[in-house]
């Protein structure tokens, strides 16, 4: 499958992104700039974004509930060239009561290890911490994801 | 320095992206859908602009007027999962009389090898191959890129 998008620039270092089918979006290297994002943004939204489809997909098909999904995502970047992030936190929150917390950490090793096509293309130096937050009527719990010994 | 990004289930696999300030983008796995884009049309978005961002900045820096600027980048994905980029083709289009092609390879070299932050994260298994074009009055020219010996 072949994916193709265009970049052009606008003026300074605003740029507008394209696609085929003439879907655009701004870029900018300042994000306080009207409503564009930066790439480094862009980068984490990717990587969340992949992941979080990967999650509820795979959720839904072992009929969990889920009432509320999101996916929060925290980089700290290199204060050297190249600035890429050192770190990246990601963290799942699921909201439903009939949610089992084994049914949702097979569901984020499933995406980690086999799915995730952004997740599978980063550089192990970027080390990437998994927390997830599963919310019922009962309260709220907060787990630490531990990567299978074999990944990475 | 940190980034902080939210992504939000709106329906099925529709989601809102949101950084801190409240900027919002929408993602969906189906392209048809609406404005919506999908986390890998994203990832070249967010490589495709940051290295663009690193050449025009580089290139004024050298005084080179560029009358037009262009990045398109081509991702081939794995039949298998996880179904990443295993080639993604990038080609950088410079228009401008004076532009030296000098400059443009020099430009281009600190993007990939020093400078861009989205490039530095990206696994040796993901074959990204260069080209760059300059359109002068003259006509056009296409040129490869090839990587330093000692780069990755």
């Amino acid at each position: 499958m072949q994916i193709s998008i265009k970049l052009k620039r606008d003026e300074a270092l605003r740029i507008k992104a394209e696609v085929a089918d003439g879907r655009t979006l701004e870029l900018n290297s300042a994000k306080e700039m009207g409503h564009a994002f930066t790439p480094m943004e862009l980068f984490l939204f990717s990587l969340a974004g992949c992941t979080a489809m990967d999650v509820i997909w795979i959720l839904e098909r072992q009929r969990q509930k889920i009432e509320k999904f999101e996916v929060c995502a925290q980089g700290n970047r290199r204060e050297d060239d190249p600035k890429y992030y050192e770190v990246i936190a990601l963290e799942y929150k699921i909201r439903g009561d009939q949610i089992r917390k084994e049914a949702v950490e097979r569901a984020i090793r499933l995406s980690q290890e086999k799915y995730c096509s952004v997740r599978a293309m980063i550089k192990d130096k970027v080390k990437i911490s998994v927390t997830y937050r599963i919310i019922t009527q009962g309260g709220e719990q907060t787990y630490s994801y531990l990567p299978s010994p074999r990944d990475h």
